[in-house]
Formats: structure tokens, sequence, C-alpha cells
């Protein structure tokens, strides 16, 4: 049974209901008929759904990629079946109001429920994130006919969604995109181009696939500003809902990734026969700012993704080396004493502490972001629902880039402690380390997140969302001085902020005049930032941990807490002093990387 | 032609011939035939048919891996055809002597030959090197019957090699392995038993295999002390050399590996019918003393494939950044204007500079550890044989694990150039990351290299080793001063040395009392310990390449030194501060990792 440890449920109830304290969220209107009870009904019923219907194959779709014979896509029958449960358990509009037939529930319960579909089937769970993100982009900015044609289809899961944003010769770079969107008499547009890396781009798991193209209509603008969207669906859809003629949208190819192989990821050729018919959302040019409006949730998505790959990783090598004996202490030489397992040697107890440390902090990070989803959505006055957008905008970039750093480091320390057993395909953790190096890569790469995070978000409305965190952390910190075991670290994290503070001064400075060179070593501006950020996220957990654990239920509730406290320790410890050295070299403007000639490599 | 690019030869060539200046090991007796120019024939033979023959399959062999029908092992015939060509060109025996078919190639030069064919393709060239290896040790410890009966075969490649070391109840414990060797009246051994992860354990690439298999006489000593090396034929050898009856060596079955495809890993049942002969090579319970004697060459043999993963990811992602447009300089938003290429990104550059840094580094290291095996051989006078020694068995598990750490960051990072596509199994790159996250596992854990170096190596022959490379530093140090733009350089690894001996201190003042204290935290000392022996590698290349600079046949000779200083700089400035946090964490004794108790996790 090693792929049944999907989360440690402790974990999550502490996130959930003492860290959060979402509880708190059915005071508000939008959310009166749910209680602890029916949250906890959501969570577990989502559980009980991802062990039976995700996790089973998660392997099987990784050895038996979907298949193209050139008219139809294959894959292992159990992925339609796992999405059909997920469907028929109202997964799919879990956040949506009960009249399009959601379960009217948080974000953060959405994102919880969603993380155990992660965790167990990361490939076929993306079938389901995609659609969702699709149908809010459509429910958000689309006509009263696209809703009436596309959203119910698409909640229920008779149509699934892509987002076909990339092209091969423009990468991340879309203000480069070429495909056009030309307008026809009766309103609609159409289209022709080629789409690349399109994620569910093809598949037979849904009657019909609803693809958001970024397009240009001839004259606009160059550049990002002349950028529209559109529905194209695969088969048109008649008024009364029923589908139409296919569309002319061929999948040209598959592309066969390192991990994450049950998701398909296609090449879109659109309009090749001049018969692609697609209809505007939104108005005309304004494609990029609907998609970035997605963004953000997209955004914890891919983070909350890494977490539960690392977060997989991390329970399977945790049993390994609690089961495993290997050795003994460095103490003992005596051969013909039993082995001890391996859990009791220092360095694999320093494996699961940093791994513990990354995915259950991470975790917390990405809970946390979808909490300020629903203060954005539902806080109880008009600033606070400001300030928490601004917040979530400011943290994105870390929301989206830290897991998927760290929680893959995770991944490899799983590997580690398995030894040569954890570099085989008959153990699970090669494939969480293969699925997990896509996240530094899509949606947004590294780089680009870190110049999103110090070109963009830190200045943004004159650093107002930058002032507010400071002020999240400043309560952190006061609250962390009622507990005396708690003092250093409310100290460390104080000393780093000031720290971060004086780097994000100077190099605003200079943003002004050498936008290069201030935006140079952006990654290690991210890379700190966000261990400032986990530190804070860690210390919240740790003030819970510290206030609880004396009135601790059991002896394991009470060593529950003393991990926390333990893990925040060795995140204190261990990882946030790396920071300072980041933030002084960033703050001497560095130029090592700029100076570098192409011609001397 | 992405897979041709397998070296940057103008960096063999200066590590070589400028830096190690190998031409001096031609006025050695033992080299007196050679010139600068036999050693380059030799490079250039191994790269061409590196070129021609390994390098062409790479991707095959890891598409199509070993497979086994219960009756024989079949895989792709180009693996067969490049051994042979192997074979053919005498790589096989390239540092033995004449007289044994030998090419009697210092062991410096015959390291950057193989360095071609594991960069051209790892997984093929394993079977070389493992033979190589196998050879070494009958060599060295067989009697002169064996020596008859092996040794020509695996020279000239009729026999290939293993070494099967490891159970499936033992893992790294060797202490715990039970494989069992029962006298027979003849003076051969009965063996019996079970081994797994055996490289090359079964394949028809030759007429025989030649297992190296550890194994307990029964009577003997308990643990390490009770084993010995048994020399075990897949097919007896006759007396006139010729093939005998098959051995009771059967093929359990093939090990199915994330990456390193093309090298069978097998589970091998040794004597299930009770018909597996052995023979006894050396003195009964000394097996693992003659298993260690390979070690230091088997590790950096590791590194040094580490290294060439790194390098050929790092050649490519630099010929994609040169090749690829992508995106504006962050002061440019015209989208009207071309893109620029890839390489033109600060954060692009970083990636590149970082993989140059970590692989010429570690190429670097790798070939001064092969250098010092010829000292250690052929070095003109006892204390210089007995010093180089010294400093090898000191810096091995550096070779070993330095190199399979970061040139695997190197490959992360090539990935990462490529963006989407680089996750793709269309481009080289995903590959080499699956390939090289095993050498952090094979031939002894991160772990236990931790605990080698700073329990074994460090305190040996009381600090001799340390003392001996302290000394070569400050030649270092002191040749440094003689260049202007390296004076900063030389400060700061005169500081970071007399940090790390602060740090050795106080970790052995506390290894007597408590070693399990003093040794919780070694993996970041082999980090710590491993970036100062980098930065001194650097800084010795930065020498010659400072004072190369101003007498440069050419601009492009030019730019090459130039992209030397500048890789030196880079690490000086981002890399080798951050040990001075790990030595004071280590100073502290922190035994948080320690404390965590299980079952708190």
């Amino acid at each position: 049974m090693q792929d049944a440890q999907i989360i440690n449920s402790r974990d999550l109830e502490f996130q959930l209901f003492e860290v959060l304290e979402v509880e708190a969220l059915t005071r508000r209107p939008r959310y009166a008929d749910h209680s602890r009870e029916t949250f906890t009904a959501a969570l577990d019923t989502a559980h009980a759904v991802a062990i039976e219907k995700f996790a089973p194959h998660n392997r099987l779709s990784d050895e038996h990629e979907p298949q193209f014979d050139g008219q139809r896509v294959t894959m292992p029958a159990e992925v339609k079946e796992a999405l059909d449960a997920m469907r028929a358990t109202g997964f799919l509009a879990a956040g949506k109001d009960y009249e399009l037939g959601g379960m009217q529930l948080p974000s953060v319960i959405s994102f919880a429920c969603l993380s155990l579909f992660k965790s167990a089937n990361m490939a076929t769970s993306s079938y389901a994130m995609l659609t969702t993100a699709n149908a809010n982009v459509i429910e958000r900015f689309g006509s009263a006919a696209q809703k009436r044609k596309y959203l119910q289809a698409l909640f229920e899961g008779r149509a699934f969604g892509t987002m076909a944003l990339t092209e091969p010769q423009a990468g991340s770079s879309l203000s480069d995109l070429v495909t056009s969107a030309t307008p026809n008499e009766d309103g609609t547009y159409s289209i022709r181009g080629n789409k690349i890396f399109i994620s569910g781009g093809d598949h037979e798991l849904s009657e019909n696939i609803v693809h958001l193209v970024l397009a240009r209509i001839p004259g606009g603008p160059p550049g990002v500003k002349g950028i529209s969207l559109f529905t194209v669906p695969k088969f048109q859809v008649n008024e009364d809902g029923s589908l139409g003629a296919r569309n002319d949208v061929a999948l040209a190819g598959l592309i066969h990734k390192m991990g994450w192989r049950g998701t398909t990821s296609t090449m879109l050729s659109f309009g090749e026969h001049g018969a692609c018919i697609g209809e505007l959302l939104g108005d005309p040019h304004h494609g990029l700012a609907y998609m970035f409006h997605m963004m953000n949730e997209a955004r914890i998505g891919v983070g909350l993704g890494a977490v539960m790959l690392g977060y997989r990783g991390y329970l399977a090598s945790l049993d390994y080396a609690r089961e495993r004996p290997q050795g003994r202490h460095p103490d003992n030489k005596n051969p013909l004493d039993p082995q001890v397992p391996l859990i009791e040697h220092a360095d694999v107890r320093r494996m699961l502490l940093a791994q513990k440390a990354y995915v259950e902090g991470a975790y917390a990070l990405c809970l946390y972001a979808a909490s300020l989803v629903d203060e954005q959505n539902t806080g109880v006055s008009d600033t606070a629902r400001a300030e928490a957008g601004l917040l979530l905008d400011l943290l994105t970039p870390v929301v989206k880039s830290w897991p998927s750093q760290w929680c893959l480091e995770a991944n490899s320390l799983a590997i580690q402690i398995h030894g040569g057993y954890g570099y085989t395909r008959e153990y699970p953790v090669e494939q969480f380390y293969r699925d997990n190096r896509l996240n530094m890569i899509h949606e947004g790469t590294h780089g680009i997140q870190a110049i999103d995070l110090l070109g963009r978000k830190v200045t943004m409305k004159q650093g107002a969302a930058l002032k507010l965190l400071a002020r999240e952390i400043q309560h952190t910190i006061d609250a962390a001085r009622a507990h005396v075991s708690l003092h250093a670290h409310a100290d460390a994290l104080g000393d780093t902020w000031r720290d971060l503070s004086a780097t994000v001064e100077a190099l605003l400075s200079t943003l002004a005049e050498d936008s290069e060179r201030a935006l140079a070593n952006a990654n290690a501006f991210l890379e700190a930032f966000g261990h400032v950020v986990m530190a804070w996220t860690w210390l919240r957990q740790a003030i819970v941990a510290s206030a609880a654990l004396p009135q601790a239920h059991s002896e394991a509730d009470a060593d529950f807490y003393r991990g926390k406290l333990h893990a925040c320790q060795w995140f204190f410890r261990w990882e946030l002093p790396r920071v300072a050295l980041m933030f002084a070299t960033l703050r001497s403007l560095d130029d090592t990387t700029l100076r570098m000639a192409p011609r001397w490599f």
C-alpha cells in the first residue's frame, strides 16, 4: 500500500482549523450553510475518491502515456473513471454557487480538496484543474451567450478546458505570438496559428474541449497590447447545448515529457484548413489582462501541485525510513547487534526534517494564499478585500516558485533516503521527482517570477503590498513574543525583514536608472524573499503549536506539535540564515553575470 | 546534430596541458615513449570513437532499455558495436603495460579519454569502466592462476567485469551481508546468496562475465572483518582459456531505473542450485580491503561521470541559448524590435555561468585527482608518492560527491534554459538529469562520503592529509598574489581555510566524547569542505588563465581565458561565501536533527 498515503490528515486539520481558523468563514453570508462538519465532509469525500480512483493508476499513467494514432488519443481507462468520479462528487465546481450546481465552498477548502487529488495523481487531476481555471475565465469575462454555451458543460465535466497561450516561436515572450483571428461577417473569428505545450489539448475524456486561445486581430497594436482572447471549442455548440460540427482544431502531435506523463501535452494547429471558428471573449486586445486575472489562482495551483508531489515523497520516505533496517549508530561497531531503522541515523533524520520543513511549510503557504482569495472575495470590508488582493499579488510569485524549487529538493531527498531503491521505478519517489521538475517551468518560469516580484510586485502602488506584508509579519513577531521558546525566532525574523527592506531600497534606487543591473540578480532576490516568507509561515505555525502543546489531547497530539516546533527551529537554524548573504550580495549590485560576455563561454 | 558536442576541446587542452602540465609526465621512465603528440592522438581517437559510436545511441538505449525474456538479456545492437570499437582501439586497457596489450598511458590521460566516452554515452561506457575496475583488482590482488584466466580476457573485452557487493537486506551496510562461500575439497568455494543493483550483471556483450563477489566463509569473524572476495565467472574458464561449463549464477531480474537505463542493473542469484563455484581472491577475510583499494579510482569514475553529464547539458544549453531568440532586454519594450537570443538575458547568463563554474570546476578536480593517481604510482620520490596517496584519500569523498551534487544542479539549469522544451524527451537535457541523479547514491551515498570525510579522512595519520592540503592551498594562494586581479580571491580562500581549520578543531574535539553529535551534521561539512576545494580548484585555473591572457594567441583564446577568470570570480562571489555560515553552524554543534524524535514526524 505504498501509494495510499497522500496526506498527513492531522497536518491538514492543523492548517485549516488551527492556523487559518477557517471555521470563522462560516459566519460570512456566502458560507452560512457551511460548518466545520460540511468542510470536513467535503475533505473526507475528496480523500476517499482520491485514494480509490486517483492514486491507484498514478504509475500506470506514467508507464502508459497517452498515444496518438493520427486520429484518436488513447490512454488508460482509469483516467476517465477517476475524472468521472470527481465529476459525480461535484469537485469540478466545488467553489461555485449552488445555482450553478456547485458546493459554494470557500477557496481554501476547495484548494485543500484539490490538493488531495493532486497528491494522489498529479497528471489526472490536471485535466480538472485546467477545466476549472478555464471556466473561471469564461464566468468572469464571457458574454451571456458564452456562459450559456460553455459554463454548465465545464462545471459538469461534459466539456474540459485548456489555456492555449504558448507558441513554438514565442515561448515565454507572449508579446511575440502570431496566431491570428480574422473577423467574419457573423461576428465570429477565423483562427489560424500553432500552439505548443497545451496541456489537455486533446483527449476523449469529455464530450468536448473548450480552448481559450490568445490571438491577434489583424490591425491591432503590436506586442502584448494587441492580444485578444477567444473561445475555440473542439466541437461547435448549438444553441440548445448539443454538439455541432467539428471545428478545425487539429492535434499536430503529442509532446513526450520527462514526467507528468499522464497529462497530454500537445501541439495544436488552428485553422490549417481555414475553418477554425472562435468567438471573442470580452473586449478586443484585452486578452492578456483576462488571462492574467486568472494567473494568481493558476499559480497557487502550480505551487500546490509542487507541494503535493513533495508531500507524497516525504510520506513515502518517512515510511521507508521507519521500516527499513540499515546499519547501526556510529558509536556501535558490534555487527552482531541487530540493524536499526534508517530513521535512527542523524543524516536520514536531517533529510526527513528538511522535507518536513519544505513540504509542510509550503503547504501552509499555499493554503494561506487560498485563504487570501477568500478574503479578497468575501472579506468583511472593502479594505480587507483590497488588502488581501494586494498581499496575494505580492506573494503569488513566491507561492508559485518556492514550492517548485524546494519541494523538488524534497523529492530528491526522498529518493536519497530510499538509496538505490529510490532510483528505481519499483518505488514511487522517482516519479514524483520527474513530475515535479515541470513546476519551475510552466505558468511562468522561475526567472519570470523573479522579475515579476522585484520589477513589478514590490513596487506596485508605491510599495503598498510590501508594507502590508511588513505589517502582517510584525503581527506575527509580536504574537511570537508571548512564547519564550520563540523569542529567538521572532528576533531573527525581525532582523531579516530589516535586511530585506534595506535590500529593496538599494535595488529600487537602481531600478530607475539601470533596470538591467537592478534586475540582473532577481533570481537571488526571489529565493531570499521566499525564504523570509517561509520563515514567517513557519513562525505562524509554531505560535499555534506552542499555544496548543500544553493542552494537547493526547501524547500523539503533543508529538505532532513538538514536530511542528522542531521543524520551525530547523528552518530558522539551517535555512533562514542563508538569506543574509544573498541580501548583501544583492545590495552590492554584483554584476558578474551581466559582465560575462557571450563569447567568453 | 544536437548530440555531437561532448566536450569543449579547448577546455580539455587547458586542463591537461596548461593546468596539470601533463607533458612533464613524459620525463618519467614509464611514459618515456609518450609525448604531447601521443597523448593528443589518444584523446583524438577517443573523441572520434565516442562521437561516431557512443553518442548516436545515447537516447536509443534510454528508450529501449535492456529486456530479459527469462533466458537472455537483449539490448540495441549499437551498444555492442560501440564497445567493440572501444575494444578495437585499445581503450579497455589504456593505462596498462605494453606487454599486457595496453597503451601505458598515464591515469590522467586514460581518465580524460574515458571522460569522452562517458560524455557521449554514460550507460554504454559503464560496461567498460566496470570491466577496468574489476581487472584492476584481479591484477593487484589475484593469484597467478586468476590473472592468467581472467586478465587478458578482461583487457581485451572478451570478458566483462562486475562488482557484486550489495545485498537486498544490507544496502550500504556491508557489515550485514550474508552471501556464503563454503570451501570445497579442490580449493574452490561454493557461493550461495543474492546480490542486488549489480551493474552489468548480465548481458551478451562479451563472451563471459567475471563477477567479483563479496561473501563470508563460514566460521569467519562477524561484520566487515569476515568478508572475503571471490572471482565468480558466468562461464568457467579452462586452463587453455577456453570457456567451460555455465556457472550457477542466475539473473533473478532486471531493475528498472529512472535513468542510466542502458546499463543493465541486476538482481543476481548465486548457487540457487548449489552449483556456483568461485575462487578466493587474495587472503580470506580481507575482501573489503581489496575492494576499497579500488574505491579511489571507482569514485573518481563516478565523479567524472557526474561531471560529463553536467558538461553535456551545459554545452547543449549554451548552444540553445545562443540560437534561440526569446524576448527583449528589460529596458526595451518595443515589440517591433526583433527578439534577442536567450543568452542576452542576465538570468540565462547566470544559469550558464553557474553551469560553467560547476562543470569545468568539477572537471578540473577530477582530472587533478587522476593526476594524483599518477603521482602515487610514478612520483619522483617516496615522499611525493606517499603524499599524493594521502591527498587522494582525503579528496576522494569530495571528488565523488561534489560533482554528483553540483553537476546534477547544472543539469537542472540546462533544462531550465530550454524552458518547456527542456522538459521533453525531444531534447537531450532531461536524460542527463535523470542519468545524473544516480551518482549521489551509488559507490557510497552522499551520507557515507560525508562520514568518510569527517570521521576518517580528516583525522587519519594525525591529520596529515589535511596538513598536506593546507600546504597545497597555501602554494596556490601565494601564486595568486602575483596577479593583482586575484588578490581578493587569494585572501578569501585564506580566510575560508582558517575557518575550516577552526571548524575541524571544534568537531574533532567533540568526536572523541560524542561521535554521534560530532558527525550529525557531517553532510554540511562535506558540502562546505567541497566548496573550499572547488574554490581552490578555480583559483588554480584562474592563475593559469591570468598568466596566459596577455600572450593569448588569438582573440578566441583571450576570450577563453577571460571566461575562466570570470567563472572563477562568479564562484568566489556567489558560492564560496556560503561556507562561512555552514562552518559557523557546524562549530555550534547544532543538534536539531539529532533531537528530532522519530515519533514527532
